[in-house]
C-alpha cells in the first residue's frame, strides 16, 4: 500500500532543488510567455462553454481560477511538472450530462457535482494506495499515438472549426452588388406577427406597443432584445452582414500559423549568430502572437477578442466560493454519487496517465525519472478541493503537455545550418508551469491588456500546436509511407524488419481505432469516452494473435527510433565483421597484394597487428575522377 | 554589311524542324497554359495604362492585338524563340512624354509615333546592318544581374503595389462599430454647391435642376455621373466603404503565390510516382489558377476580375488599322521624328540584348545556339509593322522571359527526393511561344472564360515570376552574405580565391547600381533609364582598376558556379597529389609501417604498383566506436 507513491517521492524529492536551478534560462520565459497565451484561451473558454451548460453555475472565472489552484499545486508537487493541466472534452459532455439529469430531476446541481467530485476523489487516492498507476506499463506506443494523434487531430479540427464558426456570427455578403452599395442597409423594423410574450417583453423594457418602439433607431443588440426583424439588402439570416470581419480573421489565423511555423525553424537558417537564431526560435509563437496584435491593433478591423473576466467573484450570485456536498439533495444521493463517480474515475485515470505515459517517453530523454503515483494523487487531491470550491475539474492535456515539453527542448548548440540540430534532452524544472498557472491567476488583473489579443491568433496558435504536435508521431510516418513508392521510403527502422504490407496492417488497425474513437467522440455516447481507450490496450493485445512478439518489437517499441538504428547498425557490423573474418582467413593468400588495376578502384588488403591479436583489412579506395571531393572511400569491415 | 545577321540564319537555319519536333511534351502545354495566363494581364493592364495615357487613341484591344502580332512572328523566325516579347515601363514613359508633346503643339499624335518608330525601325536595322549586337559581349555577369535584379524587384514590387491599389479601389471601414449596423448606410445626396457646370452636366442627362434628380434612389455609378455626394457613416472618401473585398482579394493574392510555389516544388517531394510529381510540378502555376478561379467562383466575393475587350475594331472612332506617318502634321516633323527615335532605339536595343543575354547564359546549356542580329532584325521590322498600324510597340521582357525558361527545364527524372534534381537543360524550341500569342490574339473570342479569372490571382502569379527568376541570381546570394556569419557561409566559388571583404564591396557596388537605377526609373526621368543601363557597361570597366583580373574573373564570370567549382576541385586535387608524392619520397621510411596505435585511429601507409609507375598513398581510417555508420575513413591524397 502506497508503497509506488513513497518511491515516487524518494525518487523526485533529490532533485527539488535542480529542478527551481534548472530554469534559470532564457527559453524557460520563452515557455512561459508561449504556453501562457496557450492556456489562457482553451479555459476561457472551455469555461465560456461550461457556463452555457450549466446555466451560469460554473463559469470563466471559476474555470481559471480552478485551473490556476490546481495547476500552481500540480507544478509545485507533482512527480512529472512538465505535464500542463488543462480541461477536457470528456469532462465538459460530462457535466453537461449531469447538469440536464439534475434539472430534470430537482436535484441541486452544485452539491451533487460535490459529492461526485469528493468520491472521484477518493478512488483515485485508493488507485494511488494499491499501485494502480504501474499499470501504464500496458500502454504501448499503440496505444499511445493512436490516443496522442487523436487529440491533435482534434486540436486542429477544433481550430479549423472555430474559425468556421466565425463566419456564422460575422456572415458575409457573398453575392454583393457593388454599383448598388447605395442602397445597401439593414434596418431593424418591427416583427410581422407580435405574439404576447413580445408584448411582454417590450413592456418590461418601458414601451407599451410596438407602435411605441422606435424601431428605425435601435441597434443590433437592442433590436435582438426586442425581437425587432432585420429588414434590407444588407441583412444576413440573423442580423445584418458583417463587413470585412470574417476574411480578416482568416487573415489573421493563417498568417499566426505560418509565421510561428517559419520563427520557430528559424534555428537552421543560415543567417544570424546562434544565440540570436535560438532565441527568435524559442519565443517564436510569443513573437508572432505580439506582432499579430500590433497589426490587428494598427487595422483597427474590430476582429472577436479574447474576453477575461475582470472581477473576482463566482459568476452566479447564488453560490459562494464553498459548496455544501449535500445541500437541498436527499441524503442518499450521497452514497449514489459513487456510481457516476466510477466513470468519472476511469475518465481521469487515463487521460492523466496516458499524457503522463507520453510525456516520460525515452524519445525525451528525461533524467530525473518519473512519478505516476505522485501525479495521480496530486490530481486526486486538486479534484477533491475543486469540488468543494464549485470549480471545474482539470486533468493533464495532451497537446499542451506536448507542446511545453517542445518548447524546453535543448538543442546542440553549434549547429550546422540547413542540419537537423541533435537533440540533447530537455529542460526538466518546476518553475514555468508554476509561473504559467500563477499568471493565469493574475490575469484578472491584466484584461486590459489581455482584451487586445484576437481570438482567431490564438486558434492559428492552436493549429500551430496540434500541427507542430503531430511531427513526432510515428503513426503519421506510416500512414505517409502508403503514398510513397519503395523506392523513396525513409530508412525507417521497422521497414527493415518488418514486412511492408504487415506495416501497413498495422498502421490500418491504428487508423480504424483513430476513427472509431473519433466517432465516439463526436457522437452522443462522449461519456464512454475513456471506455474506448482502455479498449485500444485489449486491441493492441489481441495483435499479438496476427504478428510475431519480434515484429511488434520493432513496431510497437518505446524506444527512439533513432537509438535502434544505432544500436542495429552496431550489431550488423558486428556480424559484417565476423563474417569479413572468416572469408578473410579463406582467402589469406591475398594478403599485402595490392591490386590497382587501372580502373577508378583500389583494393589495399592489409594485416594490422594490436597487442597480441591479429587483425585483417582490406580497404578499398574508390577513386572516381568525375567526383569533386575527395575520392570516396569504402571499408569493407574493421 | 548584315555578316552577323547572315551567320545568325545560317546557325539557327538547320534546327527549325528540331524547332517544331522538340515541342511534343506535356511540359509544353504547361508552359504555354502557364505563361498565356502570366502574359495576358500585363498586356491588357499595359494597354489600359496606355488608354488613359492617349486618351484612348490605344488601349487594350490595340496591345493585344500588337502583341500577339509581334510575338507569333518573333517565335516564327526569330534566333532564340523562348525570349518572350512584352510591354516594358519605359515605353509607356516614352509614349506618355510624346502624347502631351503633341497636345500642347497641337500635333497629331498618332501621326508623330508613326514617323518616330519607323525612324526606330531603320535604326535598329541600321544596328543590325553593322554587327552592333556584337557589342553585348561588354554585357558582363554585373551588367546583367544588376539588370535582372531590377527588373524582378520591379515585377516583385509591382505586383504588391497593385494589391495595395486594390486598397484605395476598395476602401475598408476600418473602426467599425459592429453595433451600429443598422444605421449603417451610405446614400447619394444632392452636392452642397452646385456650379454651373454641374447644371449643364444634369440637363444633358436629362434633369432640370438638383431638386429633380431623384439622389437616393441614385446607384453609386449614376451618383458619379451626377457628381452628388455620398453620405453616411458607410462612405469612405470617394464612396462607400467595399466590403470584404479588399481582404478577399490579399486571400487570394498570398494563397496563388504560397500554392504555385507548394506545387512547383512538389517534384522533390517523396509521395507518388515520380511522373505524377512531375506534371503536378510543370503545372504548377495553371493548377493554382484554375483551384483559385473556382474558389472564387464559389466564395461570389465580387473580387476584380480580368476584363478583355470582346470586339475586334480600333478603340477610338477616329482611327483605323494603318496610320499615315505624316497625317496632319507638317511636312519637317517626318525628320525631326529622327531625334526621339534615338533614345528610342537605345531603349529597344539595351532591353531587348540583356533580356536576350541573360536567356543565352552558359547556365542554362542552350544547344541551339543564339542570334542576337536576327532577333533584333525580327524586333525592328515588328516595331515598323506596329507603327503604321498604330500599335504599341513590344521587345524582350526580361521576367516573362526568365519564366518561360524555368517552366521549359529538363531535369534529371528519377531524382531521389529530397535531393536537388539534376538540370539538364531547357526544351528550346518555337511551338511554345507561337502558341503562347496564337492563344492571346484569340482571346477577344474567350472573353466569356476569361472574366472568371481575379485580378489578385493574377498578381500572386507575377509575385511568384518575380520571387521564382530571383533565385538564380548571384547578386542576391553574395548580398545574403552580409547576414552570415563566416562558419555558415556556403562553398562558394569566388569566397575560395576573392577576399570576403572585396565580395562585399563588389555587392554594394552593384547594389548602389540598383538602388540609382531604381531611383531614376521611379523619377520623372524614365527615360533616361536605358542610358542609365548602358552606363553600368561603363561602371564595370571602372572596376577594372579596384580588382585584379583574377578576382573579376570569379566575380563576374559568366561560366555556371557548379562547372567551376568541378574544375577547381579537379586542379586542387592534382595539386595536392603532387604536393604528396613529393612529400612522400621524403618519409620513404614509412612504407609499410602500420600503426595502429589503439586509439580510433589506423594509419596504412601503402606502396601500390600500377604498371611502371610507382604511386605511395598514406590511408588513415577513422574508426570512432560512437559513430554509427561504418568509420569514417580520411584519404590523404591520390
Amino acid at each position: 500500500i502506497f508503497g509506488g507513491l513513497v518511491l515516487d517521492v524518494k525518487r523526485k524529492a533529490p532533485f527539488y532543488w535542480s529542478d527551481i536551478k534548472d530554469s534559470l534560462n532564457l527559453q524557460c520565459l520563452a515557455s512561459v510567455l508561449f504556453l501562457y497565451c496557450a492556456c489562457m484561451s482553451p479555459v476561457i473558454t472551455f469555461g465560456g462553454l461550461l457556463g452555457e451548460a450549466t446555466k451560469g453555475n460554473i463559469s470563466a472565472i471559476e474555470s481559471l481560477f480552478g485551473a490556476s489552484l490546481t495547476g500552481v499545486s500540480y507544478s509545485l508537487f507533482a512527480g512529472q511538472p512538465l505535464t500542463i493541466l488543462g480541461s477536457t472534452g470528456p469532462v465538459l459532455v460530462f457535466e453537461k450530462i449531469l447538469f440536464k439529469f439534475c434539472n430534470d430531476y430537482g436535484l441541486s446541481y452544485l452539491s451533487l457535482r460535490t459529492s461526485i467530485g469528493l468520491w472521484t476523489a477518493f478512488l483515485c487516492i485508493l488507485l494511488v494506495a494499491t499501485d494502480a498507476s504501474s499499470l501504464v506499463c500496458y500502454i504501448t506506443r499503440f496505444t499511445e499515438e493512436a490516443f496522442a494523434a487523436l487529440i491533435c487531430i482534434i486540436f486542429i479540427y477544433e481550430a479549423l472549426e472555430k474559425l468556421f464558426h466565425l463566419g456564422e456570427y460575422y456572415p458575409v455578403n457573398m453575392h454583393n452588388n457593388l454599383d448598388n452599395l447605395t442602397f445597401y442597409s439593414c434596418q431593424c423594423s418591427p416583427p410581422t406577427n407580435a405574439s404576447d410574450q413580445l408584448l411582454q417583453r417590450w413592456n418590461q423594457t418601458g414601451y407599451d406597443s410596438s407602435d411605441s418602439v422606435p424601431w428605425s433607431s435601435l441597434n443590433v443588440s437592442m433590436c435582438k432584445l426586442l425581437h425587432g426583424e432585420f429588414m434590407g439588402p444588407a441583412c444576413g439570416h440573423h442580423g445584418p452582414y458583417i463587413p470585412d470581419v470574417l476574411f480578416w480573421s482568416i487573415i489573421l489565423f493563417f498568417t499566426t500559423f505560418f509565421l510561428s511555423s517559419f520563427l520557430k525553424q528559424f534555428k537552421t537558417e543560415r543567417y544570424f549568430p546562434t544565440i540570436v537564431r535560438s532565441t527568435i526560435s524559442d519565443f517564436a509563437v510569443f513573437i508572432t502572437i505580439m506582432i499579430m496584435v500590433v497589426v490587428d491593433y494598427l487595422m483597427g478591423i474590430p476582429s472577436p477578442k479574447l474576453h477575461v473576466p475582470d472581477r473576482f467573484e463566482p459568476t452566479s450570485k447564488h453560490r459562494g466560493w464553498l459548496i455544501d456536498p449535500l445541500g437541498e439533495n436527499p441524503w442518499w444521493t450521497l452514497l449514489v454519487a459513487a456510481v457516476p463517480a466510477l466513470l468519472c474515475t476511469i475518465l481521469i485515470f487515463m487521460d492523466q496517465q496516458i499524457t503522463a505515459v507520453i510525456i516520460n517517453r525515452k524519445e525525451h530523454k528525461l533524467k530525473k525519472g518519473c512519478g505516476y503515483h505522485l501525479d495521480l494523487l496530486i490530481v486526486a487531491i486538486m479534484l477533491g478541493v475543486c469540488s468543494i470550491m464549485g470549480l471545474p475539474w482539470f486533468v493533464a492535456a495532451t497537446v499542451l503537455s506536448i507542446s511545453h515539453v517542445n518548447s524546453l527542448k535543448v538543442e546542440s548548440g553549434c549547429s550546422a545550418p540547413g542540419e537537423q540540430p541533435r537533440f540533447l534532452g530537455i529542460r526538466e524544472q518546476r518553475v514555468t508551469g508554476f509561473m504559467i498557472f500563477t499568471l493565469m491567476g493574475c490575469s484578472v488583473f491584466m484584461t486590459s491588456v489581455l482584451k487586445f489579443i484576437p481570438m482567431p491568433v490564438l486558434y492559428g496558435v492552436f493549429l500551430y500546436m496540434g500541427a507542430s504536435s503531430l511531427k513526432g508521431i510515428q503513426f503519421f510516418d506510416r500512414i505517409k509511407l502508403f503514398g510513397m513508392p519503395a523506392k523513396h521510403q525513409p530508412d525507417l527502422i521497422y521497414l527493415r524488419y518488418v514486412p511492408l504490407w504487415k506495416v501497413h496492417v498495422f498502421t490500418l488497425v491504428q487508423l480504424t481505432c483513430l476513427v472509431l474513437l473519433w466517432v465516439i467522440k463526436a457522437s452522443a455516447a462522449a461519456v464512454v469516452f475513456p471506455m474506448m481507450v482502455l479498449a485500444l490496450v485489449f486491441i493492441r493485445k489481441l495483435l499479438d494473435f496476427m504478428f510475431t512478439k519480434r515484429e511488434l518489437s520493432w513496431l510497437d517499441d518505446v524506444m527512439p527510433e533513432s537509438k535502434k538504428k544505432t544500436e542495429d547498425d552496431k550489431k550488423k557490423k558486428a556480424q559484417e565483421k565476423l563474417e569479413e573474418e572468416s572469408r578473410l582467413e579463406e582467402e589469406e593468400e591475398c594478403k599485402l597484394k595490392v591490386c590497382f588495376d587501372g580502373s577508378n578502384r583500389l583494393t589495399i588488403p592489409v594485416n594490422s597487428f594490436s597487442g597480441s591479436q591479429e587483425k585483417v583489412a582490406c580497404v578499398r579506395v574508390d577513386v572516381s575522377p568525375d567526383s569533386p571531393g575527395e575520392g570516396s572511400t569504402t571499408e569493407t569491415f574493421l
